[in-house]
């Protein structure tokens, strides 16, 4: 079968159109043809079904590229097509978004089994990383919250998902989403009096509803002491007198964890708005775990979320997302990041494992 | 009860020996009267076993000092408190290391439950630390593995254990270990052939042993792709020819990943040198998991570690420290650290859960 690469793109006539786009969605049709993405070339290759593609690259002579061969030029990241045959693997048609652009681009569309490229629905937005790459928390949550540009007239939405490839080509799914900040804790409170400390705030003689509705600090003897960030929130809401007011208790927190409380403390402050209780998450190595719906701390239910709060610009390492989504699976909670906007409060990100 | 503060230590006479020191393990016996140190001061005012404390320290006229104005007090750090509390609830009797040192050292050697400091042996070595500290990693590997000014004439050698106190106050207790690192994979390999591409290695004509008993690469259609560590690991061994040999296969790893490259391909000889296999720990968010005794990779058993390999000089968040090791332990695994050290290899340290 007589298939050439341009340097861009891979073109085929009418009998490979129907070999292989018709018959089974690689590709998109063109001029009674077919025009295949190196990518999607590779795949045919590797599995047998192309013996060779024609390089018509400037100066190759028309020269037979081999599977090897194209896996190892440029035209194909080793990361896009591992990603590219797995999804394959597992019985799913795609497409590379951007087939015509530079080769590589890394992020696919994937079809509903059952459907492919001449359907209407996409179920996945894949975008293919290395384990070694850095990725942008803005740009997972442009995937995970797609502007309709990207719509393909279905009324679903495509799930964003993060395919990570690890050093031995194994592959993880993280599934990206935009979760719903919303609970039902709202507690009216008397005001309260209390001291501050070096890392805490302690309430001598707290009302009842302080912790055991509103689920604010921790018994100590008699008292209840406040973490700073929830005595920062309290003082700012004008429930907790304290020598200094927020101000005196937000420059203590500043003092032992610097710009990060700021960044807590708003983190926590939108949590509390939205009904949600948020307490620490030190024992997942998160910034807290949270609660939904508390009425009574006697009757406290499992913690639903872990929240990690990042800061503005942040890059994830995808090491460091598998750890905490795992970490989360494990303990049948949902890991959600905060990520601080400019102005606008925080954008958040939900990162889940996902098997296709 | 008359006792006193200078500034340094609470001193009481012999009434406050008996009631303290010889009935309850608070304090050293001096002079026939007893020596407190502040933690300890601190604790005894908190349950009401004190009313206050004489404060004698220059220009203070001898005022009398409640719980909170101790605990307010530069003498003892909230830390070591809530971390002399806690154990103290669980029933053990403990000293302050430094206890004639500056305040709040927050070191504590604890005793077996039903012994005291009149007794010779120490269970626990215990490091205070808040969750904002930052924790060297080589004083972690001391306290681990303590040089034996510290032993009490005991045979039995203290538990190192890390306390963390987090910002409410609750107490995370990580157990210290220098883990033996040892198994009984070793296989002979015939040499083999391989393709560098981007970032792994394809080798086209696999004998059977190197993945299916030394559990080298992962298969690839007919052949077996390396990862570049394993790669560069084969090629300085001598089992992999490969275009630019193990040079070449280096200098990939670092174009791909810097300095870390080295480090892991470090720890990687190490575990392999000690008839371990490490494979990637990515799904865990650690750089290796690791397997024992491999016999065929067809009966593979569970891998028993998760392998981080640090930098050298590194510092840990104990954030970071909670994070592995409850993911660890969610897996079933012993989470082992690789201390880069200078030019002696590397030190082994495990972190693990704790219920004292």
């Amino acid at each position: 079968m007589d298939v050439t690469f341009d340097g861009t793109v891979v073109r085929g006539g009418p009998a490979a159109r129907e070999r292989f786009y018709d018959a089974r969605g690689y590709g998109r049709p063109d001029d009674g043809g077919v025009v295949l993405a190196p990518v999607e070339a590779a795949h045919l290759l590797f599995r047998g079904d192309l013996d060779s593609v024609a390089d018509r690259r400037p100066g190759t002579d028309g020269r037979q590229l081999d599977f090897p061969a194209v896996l190892n030029s440029t035209a194909v990241s080793e990361v896009a097509f591992f990603v590219y045959k797995d999804l394959r693997d597992r019985g799913f048609y795609l497409s590379p978004v951007d087939r015509d652009g530079p080769g590589g681009a890394g992020e696919f569309a994937v079809y509903p089994r059952g459907q492919g490229p001449w359907d209407d629905e996409v179920a996945y937005r894949v975008r293919a990383v290395s384990e070694r790459a850095t990725v942008d928390a803005g740009a997972l949550r442009g995937l995970a919250d797609p502007v309709d540009d990207r719509a393909r007239g279905s009324d679903r939405e495509p799930t964003g998902v993060l395919a990570v490839v690890d050093e031995e080509s194994e592959l993880t799914y993280l599934e990206l989403g935009v979760p719903t900040v919303s609970g039902s804790t709202h507690h009216d409170l008397p005001s309260v009096e209390g001291d501050l400390l070096a890392d805490r705030v302690l309430v001598r003689d707290p009302p009842d509803p302080l912790y055991g509705r509103a689920f604010y600090g921790q018994p100590l003897d008699e008292g209840v002491q406040l973490s700073l960030v929830e005595a920062a929130h309290l003082a700012r809401a004008g429930v907790l007198a304290v020598d200094g007011g927020a101000a005196g208790v937000i420059e203590r927190g500043r003092a032992v964890e610097g710009d990060r409380f700021d960044r807590r403390l708003g983190a926590y402050g939108a949590l509390r708005t939205a009904g949600i209780v948020p307490k620490t998450g030190f024992k997942f190595g998160a910034d807290f775990r949270t609660y939904d719906d508390v009425v009574d701390v006697e009757d406290l239910g499992h913690s639903e979320r872990l929240v990690r709060v990042l800061p503005p610009a942040h890059s994830f390492a995808p090491r460091d997302l598998a750890l905490d989504v795992r970490l989360a699976h494990g303990v049948r909670k949902r890991m959600v990041y905060a990520l601080s906007g400019a102005d606008e409060g925080f954008g958040w990100l939900s990162v889940g494992r996902l098997t296709p």
